[in-house]
């Protein structure tokens, strides 16, 4: 793995290495000696994704560089390209990019000389999500055999259902998918069911959001939650050990009911913290890869992953 | 003091507290060794405060989280307490808030594990510039009893006109208010003196700034600096001994003849440069409350205060 | 050198101490022991500058504060002399300025108890683009003398065509204007030759660019390139040895082929590197010019010089 681009591209064994190593700086403090940039340059708003890779870089001791398109050559008509081969130029030791293109990184794959990493790109992918809800059900269930997860919503508008669809199955899971009249996704064929049934059968109810401002007409999302969302009803029809995820932010009242957000089966929460291990760990893997920084041994990686 | 909300709670004691720390920090470098991040959420413009924050953040060693609400999640139609839930989810340790609501803080205490900060509430309140005021009379007198403090200006949509008003009466002085016609705050009652009377009387002409973004009507400004305003006729007026102090930004020639606001009365910078020690007392004082970080020896602070 | 204002003010010595400092800090890592605060304050856009700026900040372990002029106290009308007055105030130890104005410098040059650095004035100046310019050439034929230099395209808007001409004719280079009709700068009087003549005779071809946001009325660009620009043609007829600088955002297709960016004459992404050491060495010179760190000794910087 050169760049973080897709979670598609991940072999089984990088999936858990990627896993294994989020464990460990989830458990144990880690600061790099050396001074290293890493840039983050988001073309779409972001408050989740953004702080977390911030907070990420803080604690690995790496140099944040903070990129607003809105105060920047962009409104002189510079191209992404040209943006990121200036970053690479003044000493950016690694690019984290969000896009509202769906294909941005094509330009740019084998032409720098620095790892680059996918924040989000367009309504296609947005890998380290995927990472970060596989990281959560690890947690929670050591393993994703036979594991029945349920994806549930905009499936048509997002950015992770598809990877998540992917990576699940590939790691030996049984992918539901659940949605609404006009938000299936022809390009994802998969055994839809209802979301009355998915409550029942489930481990892992991994909710997504409706995309409002990816749509071209207004969702109606008066009778929404009772007819596609995740209720009370619902949600005491699932299993004892079951969980529910959702990627944020929420449409509370319209996803989900506003009051089961922060209700014990709920890892929503936990999803966000996840999301600053997994992003310490794609940059450590990324950084040791190019030899900007020394390799550790990932058998310490192991070991700490063991630790639940 | 587990959150810093308002002025209006603090005892005697904990302002003192709080002065004495900040005297402290003015006197002396202090920095944290373990990593704590703070995030500071401005959801209205500001120069002075957040950077005054983010100052006393990098003094004391904290690490900053810098949330840009236009380019944020908040587009996406999040609500406060979810951008806030993220932070706490993603690490923050402390939170400093500006908000165009004037309750904003009501939806969030104690439904948090982190202490906050208000900076800044509508037209509500803005406790830590009350505190930076009480800070700057502090150095130059070493006590408020029967001090001679005016208000002047505004009051009717200032955020600190009646927290100072407030915290000033309860440390003993004596506060006396002057308003332009309509400016005056019928929830705020107090004894209304003249300008001219004022400037004779005082031994603080504490200026607030008018504020037209909160205005309904534009006020006209064209001859507010002789009828309300302080000149240098009326500075000359003033007892030997006496201050001026203003928030900022200052609308110069408004409330004040530009010429005076770098004269040998003026504390004006010297407010800003108090904003920074008083920020860091606020900060370190919620830091030890919640164990956040181990607490230090109150007395080492007084020793440090007495120092003049 | 109190400021670092404009490029015409620097004496020879003074040139070639900033770029012996910028050649070694290019070769040595320096990092400075104390806290020490530098704002930025960008009133207009850019990527190139603010970032250049932060990551020569950073190499040498400066605080970084960063302004944001869309979200602070400029839209409650506040002046610029008070924004830097607050700055001031705060704790900033030098400040870096790019405004709108051509002259924004003159409201605040002996009013400040802290060094200020000149990132661009309106149409009028960028030295620091100046400096890191030479850097390259330097570092290139490691003198000026009798160099032949061709500064090329948008002359009336430049903000770096005077200040180049000029430093470039007090080192002994000779300089030549190249100019589409309508942008020559009358105010900036000097040997204007052909493009066909410049590649053919210059050791090189400095390229501005197009400053669409500065013209009244919009360039046609259609056949601007083969007209005006450095076409792969021309670029065949440059001498051996000779190079191609642009101070970018390139407007590809238009002053520059765009296969001609990144060949083998090109030091466009060069400047760009060169950029954040030449800034290092000017923030280094003012810092210790005013006694804010400890001076270093000047030869040292000679000795790294000498190594190429």
């Amino acid at each position: 793995m050169k760049n973080f681009i897709s979670a598609d591209q991940l072999s089984k064994e990088e999936i858990f290495n990627v896993l294994q190593r989020a464990e460990y700086y989830r458990l144990k403090n880690y600061k790099i000696k050396d001074q290293v940039f890493v840039a983050n340059l988001f073309f779409e708003p972001s408050t989740r994704t953004k702080m977390s890779f911030t907070v990420a870089q803080k604690k690995l001791g790496l140099e944040v560089l903070d990129f607003h398109s809105e105060s920047s050559s962009v409104l002189k008509g510079e191209s992404l390209y040209d943006t990121v081969k200036t970053f690479e130029a003044i000493g950016a030791n690694m690019l984290v990019i969000r896009h509202e293109s769906d294909k941005w990184f094509k330009d740019l794959e084998n032409k720098l000389s620095i790892p680059i990493i996918n924040a989000g790109a367009g309504k296609a992918e947005h890998p380290t999500q995927c990472m970060l809800d596989l990281l959560t059900i690890y947690q929670e269930y050591a393993s994703f055999k036979d594991l029945k997860v349920a994806i549930v919503g905009d499936i048509k508008h997002s950015r992770v259902a598809k990877s998540n669809m992917q990576a699940l199955q590939k790691l030996g899971a049984e992918v539901y998918l659940c949605a609404a009249p006009g938000f299936e996704d022809d390009d994802l064929p998969g055994t839809y069911i209802s979301m009355d049934e998915a409550v029942e059968i489930c481990d892992v109810m991994m909710l997504l959001r409706i995309q409002h401002e990816r749509h071209v007409h207004k969702t109606e999302t008066s009778n929404y939650l009772d007819l596609y969302g995740l209720t009370r009803l619902r949600e005491r029809k699932m299993k004892k050990h079951a969980i529910i995820m959702h990627p944020a932010p929420i449409n509370r009242g319209v996803e989900i009911d506003s009051d089961l957000v922060e209700c014990s089966k709920s890892r929503i929460f936990k999803q966000m913290a996840n999301g600053v291990y997994i992003r310490m760990a794609i940059m450590m893997y990324l950084l040791e890869e190019w030899g900007i920084i020394r390799e550790k041994n990932l058998e310490e990686y192991k070991t700490y992953a063991a630790v639940k």
